[in-house]
């Protein structure tokens, strides 16, 4: 692999078409991501459409063992299935694949990374690079929830140590993909005009109502979004399993569907080994990278879905000390947290993986 | 006051126009409540207006000091001046105030109630009763959250103590009044036009967004809605400042307004002394009253607003035991309720009080 080609990297789009796969494109675009050949891909059923790109059409080609050659970076945002199938194949070929997808996030060996929060786990990962088996090798990129999360806990964490973390989810229709989104807006028109809502994406009326996160329920009795929070989270704080359950920060999530267009909000509360007040966490949070804090207790501004929708910051608010604990040890605080599922929860993630990687 | 008066009493409805008053209406016809005569009130703007029970339609009076005369039963949903200035006027008039509004909820000597939950606050209440201070008294309806909140969660703080509750919402529009539900339709048509949303009743786009809720913050951080929710759940508890603070559940709560039209929800994190495991407290919740458990984990059928609007039941799902505790003391349980805010979080709440006064 020529030192050309890594530093101007041929880059693939897996799943170009697809909300996220959107994203990318436009992501890599406003970074002026510095881009060799660019080769949308995505399944037959969508190859021969057109993406625009810097404001050029690019032909989207179908995505087979083949599409990978000479590729030195391949962002995947497809679904699990087609990650599981061609991520090993890009790999292989030599390009270093970023996932969007959950296929790889909990493998071992694949980095699980938010660049605000453990860029360590990529140290040594650059473009061109081989590892041992022959393969460039596959980066995980998290949940949007974990990510959205993450961002704005873990400089709280740094400071106090988070012992337990209790948050409920508002997340938006993007997460479902860009059919959920054309669903949410479709239904709408349908309520408004009194007629009954099709129902194709979801199996219930999502228009002016909410819903659990429509994945499957574990035996314990949470979602799989839910889980992904928790075993991520583990994972991107280098608290997986070997290391005793003591150590690990202790999660309960909610997640909730809600009739809002793209960006995920959480309602988090933060159970602090040390004390941490408001004050000090909001100044924390005002120098942590990635983060926005709109905090106006005055006003009642605090953090929006809208606000965030295109936004690449984590925005933070309502940032107090909770007062349910009456006086016991360490401390807790309460926030609210808004981000693009699309972008930091998502595209914008990955391309700033794919930026360290140069 | 004769016997006839009060097994058949005469009844005013303050705010008989909003929307709160329309519920009593409904509510009341409905329910067979007895009434000897109704009298609905209102400002002197929407004096003049009719409203209709049980197919016939009676003109709304203007609210003035003499509205009381004769009258057994007022039920009030104006807001908490009107209910300052008036429900003391109804009082000494002889009736017994039911008052939706947050004006007297905290005063000693006024009983909160939630009839599932602490009905033992009025006893030997009855229409027709005189204080020493030939007042009749007033009863004042909690919080729409409060409420939904604790007819779930009261029948497991009997069975193993609530010890802390973690607590975040999702208010629909109608939680701000009927002008807020049309600001939320009426925004939703603008956005979907593409034209800008017209914000009146609140400072920010409603419409496929969600916010922190408006209410004014307090010096502690929370905003006022939240600490409803604290204050009221302790009275309506027996918790009150004078039984000490370690005997009181922790409970810190953060309200937001979703984009839903008429039905709250609630995600709902409960540490309790002792232990009980998701199914026990699936089944004590089944055998409470005003509450149906939808809690069907294989086929991801959970309550929903739509499922609790027009719903007299608060509905209860997603009970599972709470991962994060990492087999502390005690136990701790994880819910997401529903409760329509019009009727048990307003109306029919108020009405079931009404009933115990017969």
């Amino acid at each position: 692999m020529s030192a050309n080609a890594v530093s101007t990297p041929n880059v693939a789009i897996v799943g170009a078409t697809g909300a996220v796969g959107q994203e990318f494109l436009r992501v890599l675009a406003e970074r002026k991501f510095p881009i060799g050949k660019l080769v949308p891909l995505a399944s037959a059923r969508s190859a021969g459409k057109r993406v625009n790109f810097q404001g050029a059409n690019y032909t989207v080609e179908e995505l087979t063992d083949d599409s990978f050659k000479g590729i030195d970076l391949a962002l995947f945002s497809a679904g699990g299935g087609i990650s599981k199938q061609f991520a090993p194949i890009a790999a292989q070929a030599g390009a270093v694949v970023v996932d969007n997808s959950s296929a790889f996030r909990m493998t071992d060996g694949v980095p699980l990374v938010v660049p605000e929060v453990n860029p360590e786990a990529i140290d040594g990962w650059r473009l061109g690079r081989r590892s041992a088996d022959g393969s460039a090798g596959i980066i995980a990129n998290p949940n949007c929830s974990t990510i959205i999360m993450l961002v704005a806990v873990t400089p709280l964490h740094r400071a106090a140590g988070v012992e337990r973390i209790v948050v409920s989810t508002y997340q938006a229709a993007s997460g479902a993909g860009a059919a959920a989104m054309l669903e949410l807006e479709s239904q709408t028109r349908q309520v408004l005009a009194g007629d009954p809502p099709t129902c194709d994406v979801f199996p219930c009326q999502y228009a002016f109502n909410l819903f659990s996160h429509n994945s499957a329920i574990e035996s314990n009795g949470y979602n799989t979004e839910e889980m992904k929070m928790v075993r991520e989270t583990h994972k991107i704080w280098g608290q997986s399993d070997g290391e005793g359950s003591a150590k690990r920060v202790g999660i309960t999530a909610t997640c909730i569907r809600v009739p809002v267009m793209r960006a995920h909000a959480e309602s988090i509360n933060l159970t602090l080994r040390n004390p941490l007040d408001a004050a000090e966490a909001e100044r924390l949070l005002r120098n942590a990278p990635g983060v926005s804090v709109i905090n106006d207790n005055d006003n009642n501004r605090f953090p929006m879905p809208l606000d965030a929708s295109g936004n690449d910051d984590v925005l933070v608010g309502r940032i107090r000390a909770d007062i349910s604990r009456n006086g016991g040890p360490g401390g807790g605080l309460d926030l609210f947290v808004c981000g693009d599922q699309l972008r930091k929860g998502a595209a914008l993630n990955a391309v700033q993986i794919a930026e360290m990687l140069i």
